[in-house]
């Protein structure tokens, strides 16, 4: 494939959208090049008396709503007049992304606790790190040239179902999967949380010592955020697949990654968001067995 | 209503699931007592050479794969070696939701820097807080009498997918919306985190001094998580329906807090998981507009 999808294709619409350059592929024709919307995902960080107490990854978009419902929600404020401003930090490297919320002086907070149990969560994507370029000191863009077929891609989704028994009880599971790229199936765990899925399956290719995962696919249940694909570079994992959609920030991540990522894998269909350089259009050779007798 | 849903409902019967008991309903027949399968979400902390230095919300089950992936996407861990053993910490209140990562004396661990960088999210469910009793102390079980019609209720789904716009143009959104017990839509926020989603519809009340929101539904679209329900609490909601499956935690939450916790609210059809008593059968008499001329 010599089409490359770059990061000018990406451009910003609403507060709670950008559109990108896509190529949708159907199995048995030529992919093609279209436009369409991402949900926008960026950090949050939030600050008060001078001190950052939480970073959530969101939507932009009603930035003071949400640090105040978080304030409420951890029990922090009680009353209107508790909260006398909500402002950007203008000293921030990225202000839009960074709230001061001046509370009354009369509202106590107990830091060490807030800090302490307002703690650590893995889907904290990205984790008070500056940037995409921070991340990269710490996990190089991925270098593999493998590649997976189309042939094989497209039947990952219905191997990953068959694997699932506890979703068919609930409905209530996130999955993920690693695969090899013949299509075999080498782990799959589920979790209310897609981060810790994706992170079950990680530890386990740690702990047997199967790491790093650089021929291989990791499939996702829903979607694809920017931590989903943040901890498949940790792996080693160059071709990202999800059933649903990516967020900005994973398409985003994922070019600068050098990772592939594809959204909406379904039935004969999907969308390649980056680097389609790893998909090979060539039919899979079914192994001919060699009779022996 | 006088059928109760009582604690001693619920049980273990795998380590992802646990059965629980519900009324099913049906608009126009009575609701009947059945049994179901709820996804299992307890907290899990990790904890390195001594320090707590995560608490995630998860499924039971590979637990050990959960707390390395999460190391490595963390970038502590690098080597197999790295990692020399793994065991449930004994001197926890809760052994089996506290592990101890036994790390080789060669790694280096900027504890500074994961407490910054690893640090809040909203996501963050139980966020160290030792159990359901420790919430309650912040935030007393709600005492609302109040209750919605079934007739009501039923229209919920709709009225906020007709107010969800980004929704259609992405497909990767979450929503929240808080309505009036007459099915008024007050407020709907999306973001991709469900999580924030519910803390803009909080925020908003909070900030046009709309709060308690003691006589609302709190509509989320997907699944209700602990999370939710307890963030419910903070804003003080009464009944909380979900277009999704509860998970565990959400329904024990909801019980212990006096919430009414509503699923698979879809269609002519849903299910109550606690406090029934807030559903009222009777069908709503329109209003009847007086003729003044």
């Amino acid at each position: 494939m010599v089409i490359v999808l770059k990061k000018a294709d990406t451009s910003r619409i609403t507060s709670e959208t950008v559109s990108t350059r896509l190529l949708h592929w159907e199995v048995g024709t030529k992919p093609k090049k279209q436009s369409d919307t991402l949900v926008r995902e960026e950090p949050l960080e939030i600050r008060v008396r001078g001190k950052s107490i939480a970073v959530t990854m969101r939507t932009p978009g009603h930035d003071r709503e949400l640090a105040t419902g978080f304030l409420l929600s951890e029990g922090i404020i009680r009353q209107r007049d508790e909260v006398v401003e909500i402002a950007p930090c203008l000293e921030s490297d990225s202000p839009e992304n960074t709230l001061n919320v001046f509370l009354a002086p009369t509202v106590e907070i107990d830091f060490a606790r807030l800090t302490r149990h307002v703690f650590a969560s893995s889907s904290c994507g990205l984790c008070g790190k500056a940037s995409i370029e921070s991340v990269h000191q710490h996990f190089p863009p991925i270098e593999s040239k493998r590649s997976v077929a189309v042939q094989t891609l497209i039947t990952l989704p219905n191997r990953m179902r068959a694997a699932q028994q506890t979703f068919s009880k609930t409905g209530g599971l996130h999955a993920a999967a690693i695969f090899d790229l013949e299509g075999n199936l080498l782990a799959l765990r589920e979790d209310a949380g897609r981060h810790n899925a994706v992170d079950k399956v990680l530890g386990w290719g740690f702990l047997e010592n199967k790491l790093p995962f650089d021929s291989h696919v990791l499939l996702v249940s829903g979607r694809a955020s920017f931590e989903i694909v943040q901890k498949a570079l940790a792996a080693r994992i160059p071709i990202i697949a999800a059933v649903s959609a990516p967020s900005s920030l994973a398409v985003e991540f994922a070019l600068e990654s050098n990772q592939t990522l594809i959204g909406f894998l379904r039935g004969k269909t999907f969308n390649v968001y980056t680097h389609p350089k790893r998909i090979s259009p060539g039919t899979k050779v079914p192994f001919q067995r060699r009779k022996i007798r």
